[in-house]
């Protein structure tokens, strides 16, 4: 059983805030290289409204496309972001059987983002969590906003716990910390992941950084460092808004492989197939992107004199 | 008593490999901004052939500049990189009290780079050691290729231990593991620390990044963790080679420092300074440096709502 798990979630959080709409087809080839490289789950969408994030529009195809009955399955899991109940409807209509959903630990960020408190939310990502659970789906749930909020500064831990817990009191052991605005340190990371391990050994936790400020691998390792076994990232470090001084992707898949790997570990994913997806998304999107190893290429392996 | 010292190395780790020569009242005004930032030490130079490294050839002057007699003494040290004996010489004859020398863990690198075997060099620079720490001064012994090497790869840890327990047979504990191609991985670093803090609990330790592979804040913390206190840094992340791919500059020292805040470290450190200091290096280069945060600013301070 592998023990890392990496969560490519380019084609959803990567895309998602792109101007330009990538074609369907231009999806698929990329994905396919995606899939070609190893990693474990490739987020394909989310089931938002088409008409207010269009570039996430042919979410139902790329899953019609990559889940269709007869098709080889290859390795990799595929999974859907959903933010309410009209889009658990359309992604168990598509045959999607992971789904990810959260809350947001910061209450103005949760108000701005779905018009609803911390609870309210709460209430109702706890209720399509368990809906989607008792259906058979796999179902990670996250708290956005885990460690920092671009409205209200710092998170305190214990925000971030409540949610927790309740998670926990729901039957969900999946549970994603997602630093949304990239503010994590790696000490607040290793502390918070140690603090829900301690008191909930049964969680199988999952971890979403943001490159923001330049901590996402450093926040990586000290998610290593604390037992956390699922990463998400987007390759090339794609994500935030490109068009701002602020530049915020997500900590680019191809850096936290290649980390791992010289930490001994994921020797299975192939870099090359990474760095080709990265150049891939230049090439589509224009414009050089935020991710290292696709640039400089690995550490080389020499054999000791 | 702080119990995590910046060691700017910017003036020497950074503008020794400049094709440009800096004109030295340009980098008085620089040493001044980084001095006022509150770092701990700076770095001003080497002592070595002028001929081969004119970059290097005004390290007299800096020294007599910022450690004249009647001059009043910042809060910072100044420390000098010296290669051989007659370094050393140059040094007393100006009045340096604090010295970094070191012998690489790579046999093919320490030929290449002295003429010399690892254990030629070792021997040489623990009589050098000596003698200085015999006259007064504050010695800082590194192992140059701790993780890895270009020409050798992976760097065995036992050649490191050879060289640090040599070290500490000659009476030396203020010890530096420098990552001089970009190799090392945060696991690695962890390990290696650990594994001399427990040998030798009397240990001063440093380290010493580069962010070629973009894992340099990533290993500060793994540092960190295994007990560090000095971090060599660089602002705007200066050093390694600006005309290749595989760019191999220093940890930029706004990055870490930032980092290190975030963890409730080093808040006398003021970040606006180290960010002129590297707007100012970014001037007198005349191209971007790859530091982030003099780019971005800090996380925002916000008073939780």
């Amino acid at each position: 059983m592998k023990t890392i798990v990496i969560h490519e979630v380019g084609p959803r959080d990567g895309l998602q805030i792109e101007k330009s709409v990538i074609p369907t087809a231009t999806k698929i080839a990329w994905v396919e290289t995606l899939i070609g490289s190893g990693v474990d789950v490739v987020q394909l969408g989310s089931f938002v409204n088409p008409e207010r994030v269009p570039q996430m529009a042919d979410t139902e195809q790329l899953f019609l496309h990559f889940t269709a009955p007869g098709r080889t399955r290859s390795h990799a899991a595929f999974s859907a972001l959903v933010l309410n109940e009209k889009g658990l409807d359309r992604g168990f209509a598509c045959g999607v059987d992971y789904f990810c959903m959260g809350v947001s630990a910061s209450d103005t960020h949760s108000r701005k983002n779905t018009g609803m408190s911390t609870d309210e939310a709460l209430n109702r990502i706890t209720a399509m969590a368990k809906r989607a659970s008792a259906e058979g789906a796999k179902v990670q749930v996250s708290v956005q906003s885990a460690f920092g909020c671009g409205y209200e500064g710092r998170v305190p831990p214990k925000n971030v716990l409540r949610i927790v817990g309740r998670y926990l009191d729901a039957g969900l052991t999946m549970i994603s910390l997602a630093d949304t605005a990239g503010h994590a340190d790696p000490s607040q990371v290793e502390d918070l992941f140690g603090t829900i391990h301690d008191l909930a050994p049964n969680v199988v936790s999952a971890c979403h950084f943001h490159d923001t400020y330049g901590l996402a691998l450093a926040n990586c390792y000290a998610a290593f460092r604390a037992g956390v076994t699922s990463f998400d990232s987007a390759v090339a470090g794609l994500g935030g808004c490109p068009f701002t001084a602020v530049s915020g992707g997500n900590v680019a898949t191809e850096d936290l492989v290649h980390m791992l790997q010289r930490m001994d570990l994921r020797h299975d994913i192939n870099l090359d197939a990474l760095t080709a997806a990265a150049k891939k998304a230049e090439e589509f999107l224009g414009r050089a992107l935020p991710g290292k190893i696709h640039v400089t290429g690995p550490v080389p392996e020499l054999a000791p004199v």
